[in-house]
């Protein structure tokens, strides 16, 4: 009887002094969050069908810096995932070709490697086929294959590093081989955050509050889409499974995977977004429509779980969040090949629309 | 008398190898260049009232690459002074907020800070002025020094970062400190060539051409304007001394220097460009209109020296050209702060103009 008492009486000290409010941290937290989340590997990924080498890698990084790769000479790569603020441009909506705005979010190009395919709505498998789409796309580069590879063939030095990332082939400056470089460039841009030690074993590489955060991450049932090694990115979840959010940040004309599957099912969604460096990605959403992290993570609770998250919920699990944010590999800013006579001149004009 | 002949034999053979038309180098070449021209130092330059500090270069470097300096978000300094790309944008004329372009071609950012003042039309003393223009251009970033203070200020990093480049103020975030900062990185970007190696007594670092055309560069007389440490840079002189080139180059609404100083005499007077790195930065002239530097030097001759080059001279000339392309630092590309709450957000529209 006194013993129990006295339980009780430690008990309530110990909520006092963690706060009434607050969730406990599990003693098994880790254990139960590496049988849902997985730790970064501290080695470049193997990537379906492209050998990772030196000679690639280098080549995918002046290629992501390289602006000729637009029609305009304005855009490269980098400019909408640019490594300087988290792998994106921090704009509701990338700005391109003529000033126009692109229909969604630019996703961090950061650890892009780990997604089950590329875009909000996975329409490229891999980030190989993801690197062709903004080239071409009118509103983004506005440029062709065609262009690109005469562009590239024009600078003898870009044959050359071809040549070294492809060798045997007879003639490696193509466009496939210049998405396969691209690629293996990203696949080295893989941020290790507090989280990925903390999960090998650090017990103060993150905080009281961000274990908090994330045990309630597990527990709401956050984890239930945003999972694995990017936390997210992994599968597709309608937006709004429980309750749909209003047109302002869920507009109705973007339907997401439907327009790739065309399967009705298929509306309104998306591929769960990764959340490693999420702090560092505002606006949110495929919309980009939502700047605050905290509001949005109330925007999930609600649309997602059916649940008004409490204030106090939301800080813990941007607590959580705040652990993802990793250190972007070091990247020396690349010198890229001149121009020669017959490199294609850069071309501002906006083509009338069809 | 048979020593004669056989001195005459020798000369005819001589010229015979090294090609009857060609000029011969000078043995006194580098004596002749060192009253004319001069090496690039091997440490960063001081600069007048803005002492140069590891903190401030790091600082600066992180402005310099900042997008969010623009309205828009989409523009850094680095967009049009790209240092991958020889300093400069390889467009006719920059492209900024809402497409505009710009009315004069970008001059490169490497070496920059040697030149005697900055823009085309020297109209600003030195870089920390020159900095503080391409901000608030409304064709450029049409940005706010109140909004980019804003900006840098609601960033807490960007505070501590200022602070510790200006050490013991008060309120070290203002314009003036930016600005500041980016001419302290900016002094860090001297690019030393086979042509400094050359004035440093290396013979082999320039090639035979090289040296021929350095000396037809004096001989002519184009280092009569491209000449200093930057080979240009130094001094304004009208385009067009002997005869002007036609509006396809030197468009009739752009009169230079005289929108500074409002004299008739200046004309369509410009600053010498500075020739360090010319060959990475075409297209040419203020207006950009010239893409091919064969072309641009043979305008020279006709406009500057009332001279019309042969072929192998301007190749000579061109020769000599490649030897100022040099080494640019090595750029650890930056990791900027995150937007915070109060960070504004990016304005994309364009302002209806006057």
């Amino acid at each position: 009887m006194n013993k129990l008492v006295s339980t009780v009486a430690v008990s309530v000290l110990l909520a006092t002094v963690t706060h009434a409010a607050d969730p406990p941290v599990p003693a098994d937290l880790r254990e139960t969050a590496l049988e849902v989340f997985k730790p970064l590997p501290s080695t470049i990924p193997a990537v379906k069908d492209n050998r990772i080498t030196t000679e690639k890698i280098a080549l995918g990084k002046a290629l992501f810096f390289d602006p000729r790769v637009s029609a305009s000479g304005v855009f490269s790569c980098n400019s909408c995932h640019n490594l300087a603020t988290g792998g994106d441009d921090n704009l509701e909506t990338s700005i391109g070709h003529g000033w126009q705005k692109g229909p969604r979010n630019a996703p961090t190009a950061l650890n892009a490697v780990f997604n089950i395919a590329q875009f909000w709505d996975g329409r490229a498998e891999d980030l190989k086929a993801q690197a062709k789409g903004p080239v071409q796309a009118g509103v983004e580069m506005a440029n062709t294959p065609d262009q690109v590879i005469a562009a590239l063939k024009s600078m003898p030095q870009y044959v050359e590093w071809f040549k070294a990332a492809f060798p045997g082939e007879a003639d490696p400056v193509t466009f496939d081989n210049f998405a396969r470089a691209i690629e293996a460039f990203e696949a080295t841009l893989i941020t290790p955050a507090p989280f990925d030690a903390w999960l090998n074993g650090d017990d103060n590489a993150m905080t009281v509050e961000a274990k908090r955060g994330l045990s309630l991450f597990m527990d709401k049932g956050c984890a239930a889409c945003h999972a694995g090694i990017n936390v997210g990115g992994e599968g597709y979840y309608p937006f709004g499974l429980i309750e749909k959010p209003g047109a302002e940040v869920l507009p109705e004309n973007d339907k997401g995977r439907f327009a790739v599957t065309n399967t009705a099912d298929d509306s309104y969604v998306f591929r769960a977004a990764p959340l490693r460096n999420i702090v560092l990605t505002a606006p949110y959403f495929h919309s980009g429509k939502v700047w605050d992290l905290k509001q949005a993570v109330a925007i999930m609770g609600t649309a997602q779980l059916g649940e008004e998250l409490k204030g106090k919920e939301v800080d813990l699990i941007v607590a959580f969040l705040d652990s993802l944010t990793g250190k972007v590999p070091d990247v020396t800013y690349p010198i890229l090949p001149p121009e020669t006579d017959v490199t294609p001149r850069p071309v501002s004009i906006i083509p009338t629309s069809k």
